[in-house]
């Protein structure tokens, strides 16, 4: 047998994950100027980064010959979250968070279930275990609860879920999740990703870190990676009962988050003002890019998220001749949406020149 | 059944990873001021970080809020290693693409051949699969390369050096490695670790990068977190045939590396000045160090790396009377040797600090 035929079969089978084009890549293959480049591809944060973050990974820089130690983040997130140190897990990213939980309870024999167009990463990590992957028809783009619910099987461990989802923007009034929450078997863990949850409208919010306590298979997710402005940081987080937490730590890498990423997120997360200020930039440009899509009749999702998402009609032609306009936004033909786009919401002027390189484009 | 009986059985049972004590964590709990005590734990750069490095870093923390793009590193790598880009995988440290290996080649009724007293994430990445540790007698400490041949089942799939090997020092001449290689079932992967390669004296080196070439089961590993003082940025590399390559990023996170890190090693790669600079510096202090521990009577392992291992007596209490003093060294018990130390080099006034301390704690 050949050295690759001894991998195991269901590694082999996986299509790794397509980012986002880096500005850097575009510029290589278009031979163009990095700074002549707008990316609205990979919902970062297009204030850039949280002054205090920056100062407080400057400050850490003496200091990067030594391992991390988590401490003081999983202390601060406690505290913020109103949960025990021991219910916090810290990530390489979310994503990585997400594989951690998969690697616990996912393998050959046992199901996780999944929404039709949700975020990529929860196939990868539960087809990367050899689990089995159920997938569930999309309702208007989003989650279907009721069809994910009647999905599960007794071999089910893991049901995930993106509230709000990417790539649609959709978002289940908390009610409901919780109503889900009740009616799931206790021995299913629910991963519920709010990695956009920053920016959820007040009136939407719900304290679902306090959810850990009442349920016990409940696993919340959160990232620094936007909001907060810090993706290339990577630094995200789980909140879950200490029993599920103790389990992630297990198959956790003992230094996964390095320093200056420990520095920036601590930071980050008690500047309170770059957060408003991001929320109402955010609010602002979704605002423009959807009254821009109106403008050109498009169709698009109605987003709570600082993306949204619109039917392009030919998705991978429009895409193309966005780029060489210089724009980079996201093609979703690999979420079974090829007639979609996902743009990421920019600053003002960044949202015209989409606007403007998309009209053209059509 | 309870949700953590659903969790894997082989999950349930790894004890993770126990790191050296961080300053920090050692300051808390004896409530002494940091800059009194000397961390020579975890094998880190006494020397700090590589300027050039720092600058690079520095200058990256604009941009930040985007997610990394390991395209020049990987580069960068390839072109010093003489492998093709896609001979490359990068790492959150090396403890991931350590961690990639096993994804891709181990699961329960595999198993994987690993020497007493060698790196322990070996035994963590082998277990947190599922599949079997088969662990061979030491040799002088060291790795019996014989016996690690003659242990070779039909089911194994991974063969784990490190060389020089932690926590313990020794080295296998590159000679009887490559013999060893030539002896190994092609069908399965050797990964040679060489995290300790840059404190190799110069007349003992070998060029491994070629040898994937020559070998497509062999795995070589690198890491930025010794000579080049960048152990918390978490940066490491694997060397491999672009089948292996390939197969390991198939699991890798897509964004498994910080842009700070990215940016950090790229440049240490090339500083050359501080890579002398650190070898000497560890040259120097290891005599020091050696001829403490001879002046003291203490049996100790004869050292390629960073750090020496010697016999304490009772490990345990020994360290707990460090500790008192401010010192930080590993007690190894966790290795099968509880009655020995180990010490990281560090500088002239940190390793003799040490020494006066070990003496008063005998």
């Amino acid at each position: 047998m050949s050295l690759a035929e001894q991998a195991l079969s269901y590694v082999r089978a996986i299509s790794p994950y397509q980012p986002g084009k880096p500005i850097t890549e575009l510029a290589r293959e278009m031979g163009i100027p990095v700074d002549s480049i707008v990316k609205l591809a990979s919902n970062e944060n297009p204030l850039g980064v949280s002054p205090k973050a920056k100062k407080a990974v400057e400050a850490a820089i003496n200091g990067v010959e030594r391992y991390p130690d988590q401490f003081d983040l999983i202390k601060a997130v406690a505290e913020r979250s109103g949960v025990a140190q021991g219910q916090v897990v810290l990530g390489n990213g979310s994503n990585d968070v997400l594989d951690l939980v998969a690697r616990v309870f996912l393998a050959p024999g046992r199901s996780a279930v999944f929404a039709q167009h949700a975020f990529a990463v929860y196939p990868l990590a539960t087809l990367s275990t050899g689990a089995e992957l159920i997938v569930t028809p999309a309702k208007n783009y989003g989650h279907d609860l009721e069809a994910m619910r009647a999905a599960i099987r007794p071999d089910t461990r893991i049901i995930w879920i993106a509230n709000p989802n990417n790539p649609t923007g959709n978002f289940l009034p908390y009610p409901e999740v919780r109503a889900f929450l009740e009616s799931v078997p206790k021995d299913v863990v629910v991963v519920l990703d709010e990695a956009y949850n920053e920016y959820l409208p007040p009136e939407e919010r719900a304290d679902t870190a306090a959810w850990i306590n009442d349920f016990p298979n409940l696993v919340v997710c959160r990232t620094f990676s936007k909001i907060f402005g810090l993706a290339g940081l990577r630094v995200g987080y789980a909140l879950a009962s200490a029993e599920v937490a103790d389990l992630m730590n297990r198959v956790r890498q003992p230094f996964n988050v390095n320093n200056l990423a420990l520095a920036g997120a601590l930071a980050a997360l008690d500047d309170h003002e770059f957060i408003a200020e991001s929320y109402e930039l955010n609010r602002r440009g979704m605002a423009q890019i959807v009254a821009g899509l109106q403008r050109l009749g498009l169709e698009y999702i109605p987003s709570f998220c600082n993306f949204v998402t619109f039917r392009a009609g030919d998705g991978a032609a429009v895409n193309q001749k966005l780029l060489q306009q210089g724009v980079i936004v996201r093609p979703i033909g690999g979420y079974g949406l090829p007639e979609w786009l996902r743009v990421t919401i920019g600053t003002e002027p960044e949202n015209a020149r989409f606007l403007e390189a998309l009209e053209k484009a059509l």
